[in-house]
């Protein structure tokens, strides 16, 4: 499932300089070296496999979309139409998972930027949902189009960010009912990295896949064996799929486009306060909405998502980047696995400000992440506020851990030991190695060089004004962005792209819906 | 080896209220629960250790203690005087660490404080050796016996931090020569916590064992089979003891009291722009002086330690919590393993400022210490600007990271599947469990409480004046040093401590040595 284009692991990566920054990213994809931490023994992933497919079969998930509840009826399940509830044999489930892909690949504008969604492979994503963003020049201020298409470009800037999620930010100066469109034209001409679209209901899916279609010269049909496009479907836990993600889900299925089903399962509010519980019930809700793709189209790509964290039981508020999180997206990398399924989870934090919390809660999560094993990281830049707030220094921050992780995990060094040896030998007791051979040889390029780590002194630190990480965040954002070049697009599908949205929009303004 | 009195893993945590905080530590020692990671193949970690022999045998290490040399020559090894290198046969290496244990205990003044050095055990150690001290209170001072004193008091506080490691600042207001008496008074009679002296030379190792000795009650004799205090030795890399490091670590292995071994080796400094190589010279050292220790006095406890970072090369300035710092904690645990010793790392971070940079790198060493199977972690708490500052804020900081990497790695919640089914049908699809009879039971205590995060949401948190992690730190540190209480300490044995301190500040004053 490997598409040509993309380097293979620390081989591949390529460091660039921009705006004065080294950058060490991977500009190909990482691969993890290190094996997957597994906290259970396999006997209780099994356990608590069962026991989510005891939770489907005997008291079900409630799906608020028609349409899914008749595709359930058609497969075997149980359907009340009153109360909505679909119980699911274990039968249907069995029969549905296999026809799973184990990995897919979504596909960039330009071909190396594609990505593979499985096997070691870790692709990092764009924030994407809140409905604030703010930095520290300009405060905060509700989703607008000129910050999502300016958080686009900082997207592109960036190497280790390899896809943009659905809408970084909402575009909420422009009206609802067409907004996806702009949205999906700033993907498509600020960047060209795979990115996420807003599936809520059948007209946006559909839409969003045509323009990713579009942008590489594809008919949508064309498009349905290589998909440029990929969405989020949530449950509404505990046990529920409204009726907007049922459309959604079912409209990019039948396309053929991936659906990355996450159940949002905070214990203490959407789920019980067990970790046991939290994964059985994430677990039951997660194989639901993946055998309705598989059931929709077999064959179809789709990945298993968890956000499992803990509310404060205290307050009732969202956390997140706590152990409680961490070990339940380790062990959600498990029941991932034990279904061969692609696996996302997320970076996240609660922390209001830029500063040491929002670092510690964010590294907390990635841990999780990676070592869990995870093929995507959602909102692994800029997340912020427990997704409140789309704040652009966290962009950068975000970025630095992304990279000092993905050097961690992506592999070791692997000289000739006698070579080593010799090195070592280039200098005698007592010395140093500053100015040996190898040190000369290798100091362009040997270490990570971060994007935002100071090594000065205090002294050299204090003489240049003393800027904490939030100050050189704000310098490092605002010098991408004045640096930033649009990836080239062709202008034949430019103006293709431009008379869709045109006429899209004439079409929803006479409230005339897509033929499917 | 496990001493009584030491509770294990999460059953015997308690969590305890101070100053207006829960505090979710462990006051017991953490065991963790997930297997370290290995980023070598056993073959390879087999090489680099062959390789590291070979490096001894045929260029070998200086050591500048000539009573090193002495018994270096007795066991075999061939000694040139002129350049004070020893080249070590593998013969003599493959004799002597045989006899280092596995593990070991170093017993606390209070026997619920004593820890197990090896095994899965983790001990957090409190910063010790920085010039400087800080915080943003007081702002920067030379390290002094009150602000020696007011750590120690930080270090008691904190249940997460297991010892005391060397001075967590000089007392540089005091002489030089009796100042170490000072510093392990200040130790016994503010805290109650295994503790590490200074072992500059052979009188001040055998001073703080006595002293150790008789907080306890025990004479120095009795001691030696029951440690109180430990040591670190550290090479003075590339491949050279100095003297009073040579003298000190044979004293304290005479007294049979533990040894680590500490190689510090930043890569283009003290060791080849080269991970292979570091870790070969490392395990070079490192090997040489636990060997020594073992020729002193078979049996005596020694530790693995290992700190290998990088510097800029740009700079020369050393970084801390980089990707290859952590790959080589991570490395050296291997090799730690593969000679069977207790291991030693170190929390690490270069940053001059309490904000996400100081987070980053201290959370990046500390996975790469605890995941690389460390069974002690120095300067856990409180270690700044790479240990050029001792920090009250950066204590609080590192005790959060600290507590919420013990709680990821110190076992899962092992709920029955059943109940744990059932409690996810306490509320109805859609609803929440904010109110469920298991809500209601387990909220006091469910979830890692933390000491610094705070999870307000903006306006709230705006309200309260937007303090950021580092103002909270403050208040923190300030709260706990109001509360402190010393633990209690028999008069006696505090008569008899003041006692020998006044002998031996007498007979120093005087010129006077101690006798063996």
């Amino acid at each position: 499932m490997q598409p040509p284009g993309i380097a293979r692991g620390r081989r591949g990566r390529s460091k660039e300089m921009r705006a004065g920054h080294v950058v060490a990213g991977t500009t190909s994809q990482l691969r993890r070296a290190l094996p997957p931490i597994e906290p259970w023994p396999a006997a209780r992933v099994l356990a608590v496999h069962e026991a989510a497919l005891r939770l489907l079969e005997d008291a079900g998930i409630e799906f608020l979309g028609a349409a899914a509840r008749d595709r359930w009826r058609l497969a075997g399940a149980f359907v009340d139409e009153a109360s909505t509830v679909v119980r699911i044999p274990r039968e249907v489930i069995a029969a549905a998972l296999p026809t799973a892909p184990a990995s897919y690949v979504v596909h960039g504008r330009t071909p190396d930027r594609s990505l593979l969604i499985g096997e070691n492979a870790v692709a990092f994503g764009m924030v994407s949902g809140p409905p604030t963003v703010e930095d520290r020049i300009g405060g905060r201020r509700p989703g607008n189009i000129e910050d999502y298409r300016r958080l686009v470009r900082l997207a592109q800037s960036f190497p280790i960010v390899n896809y943009l999620g659905n809408q970084p930010v909402p575009p909420t100066d422009l009206p609802a009912e067409s907004r996806h469109l702009d949205a999906c034209l700033a993907n498509i001409t600020e960047s060209d990295k795979p990115w996420g679209c807003s599936a809520i209901g059948r007209d946006r899916a559909r839409d969003s896949a045509e323009m990713a279609a579009i942008a590489r010269g594809l008919s949508l049909d064309e498009a349905m064996a290589a998909p440029g496009c990929s969405t989020v479907i949530n449950a509404n836990s505990p046990r529920r799929y409204d009726g907007p993600m049922c459309d959604g889900l079912m409209a990019m299925a039948e396309l053929g486009h991936p659906v990355v089903v996450t159940p949002f399962t905070l214990m203490g509010a959407m789920a019980p306060v067990s970790l046991t519980a939290a994964m059985i019930q994430q677990h039951a809700e997660a194989l639901a909405g993946i055998a309705l793709v598989q059931l929709v189209r077999p064959g179809s790509p789709v990945a298993y998502g968890a956000f499992t964290s803990n509310v404060d039981l205290k307050s009732g508020a969202p956390a997140f980047g706590t152990p409680e999180n961490v070990k339940a997206t380790l062990i959600a990398g498990q029941l991932a696995r034990h279904v061969r399924l692609p696996y996302r989870a997320s970076n996240a934090s609660a922390s209001v400000a830029l500063d040491a919390q929002a670092a510690y809660e964010s590294l907390f999560s990635l841990f999780g992440a990676v070592m869990g094993g995870a093929n995507m990281v959602y909102h692994a830049a800029g997340w912020m506020e427990g997704g409140l707030v789309a704040s652009f220094e966290k962009v950068v921050l975000d970025c630095e851990l992304l990279q000092g992780i993905a050097e961690i995990v992506g592999g070791q060094e692997e000289e000739d030991v006698d070579l080593a040896l010799a090195a070592i030998l280039q200098t005698p007791a007592g010395g140093h190695f500053f100015g040996t051979e190898m040190t000369m040889e290798r100091y362009q390029r040997a270490f990570y060089l971060p994007i935002l780590s100071d090594w000065r002194n205090f002294q050299q630190w204090s003489a240049a004004g003393a800027p904490d990480a939030a100050a050189r965040a704000t310098r490092i954002w605002q010098e991408r962005l004045d640096a930033f070049e649009p990836p080239p697009l062709d202008k034949a599908i430019r103006e293709a792209l431009d008379a869709f949205v045109a006429r899209r929009k004439d079409e929803i303004a006479r409230g005339i819906g897509r033929p499917d």
